[in-house]
């Protein structure tokens, strides 16, 4: 019999949701028998294939986002704070994350990178800082650094945000259940009632939904 | 002793996510000895205002969105259903929810027409639907649908939007409590902590975050 599908979880450091995410989804995965691949994804061509701003371009947003994540940081008993610079140049952070890698050492590297993002560390900005974390690790920091810049990496990071907007994403964290798009920290819920077999969609309504007309449309949009 | 502030529930029918924190929020309040006041509110001015889209307006997000209301309205064990246009012209039925009402007939009205645009009614789009379904409730619907079109009554609500905005909001369903802003069925949780006074907000990290110097920008934003 063949393993069950990994969830996958398209995640971007800038966000403070795909952090929290990270720290409850593996066990939610573990408890169905589940593995969990992270998926570096750049958040940023996500919003440009929609065409929207991410909360942090919305001032009032920005303040309540992070006050939200903070609130659901506490309840999930996991430790939460500013990174030094928000936003952040994300690219070298995902692309050494994209790195051709045993699926257990992305693994420790995410958790790492995140920790140094959202948990309180010096933040994922600049090689030097990178380099110390992979080294920390006890992985070879300067050679990934190095590896990250060629363009067979840059081009996997491109092929996965590429295949997430085929695929649906329009924001981070995503995650996919056997091809099923579930986004948010606050789809947690959800994603375990699906791999529970308990999802309720209605396909009925959902079709009526897919047909539903418009008689209204907002100026200018 | 003067009774506590009412929590203020900044709606547009628009939104499913409002109709399932309408369904939820007063029984919250209710156990903190808190009233609910409901406030129409122009999603679209909201958008407007924050320069950005609504999740029906991205293609991937409005099938998203269905799915995970539908979800979350069998958590809340709510009857969910499409309305029979979407988007749809929601001014009538926040002008007529906008009228110099007692609050508890106010919020009959919103129920009513709630049930009827996400609760597998005839939706609200229409003077005849609005107006059969005030007269369901007891009311004088000719009236009220009459009343609706006034400069007063559009005043107030487009002065409940320009509120709203400047108080911080930039979707619905926005929830204002003592002041404190909360956005989206999801922070119904975050809602009752803070009733229960158990916020966990740390100052200390917030004022880090409204200071945190941003070192990237994106492409166009």
């Amino acid at each position: 019999m063949s393993s069950p599908e990994p969830v996958r979880f398209h995640f971007d450091y800038l966000s403070p949701y795909a952090y929290l995410a990270w720290q409850a989804l593996p066990e939610i995965a573990a408890r169905h028998g589940r593995e969990v691949v992270a998926v570096p994804t750049l958040f940023a061509a996500l919003l440009g294939a929609a065409g929207t701003k991410g909360p942090a371009e919305i001032p009032a947003k920005r303040v309540y986002v992070f006050k939200d994540a903070m609130r659901s940081a506490h309840a999930l008993g996991v430790p939460f704070a500013p990174p030094p610079a928000h936003p952040f140049n994300p690219l070298l952070a995902l692309r050494v994350s994209s790195l051709d890698l045993d699926e257990a050492v992305r693994a420790r590297v995410v958790s790492r990178l995140f920790a140094a993002t959202w948990g309180g560390g010096a933040g994922v900005d600049g090689e030097a800082t990178v380099r110390a974390l992979l080294d920390e690790l006890g992985l070879d920091g300067a050679a990934m650094v190095r590896e990250a810049s060629s363009d067979a990496t840059k081009a996997r990071l491109r092929a996965a945000t590429d295949a997430a907007i085929a695929a649906g994403a329009f924001g981070v964290p995503t995650m996919f259940v056997d091809g099923e798009l579930f986004w948010g920290l606050d789809s947690l819920r959800h994603v375990d009632a699906r791999l529970a077999g308990r999802d309720p969609i209605d396909d009925v309504d959902l079709s009526r939904w897919a047909h539903t007309p418009a008689t209204a449309k907002r100026r200018g949009s």
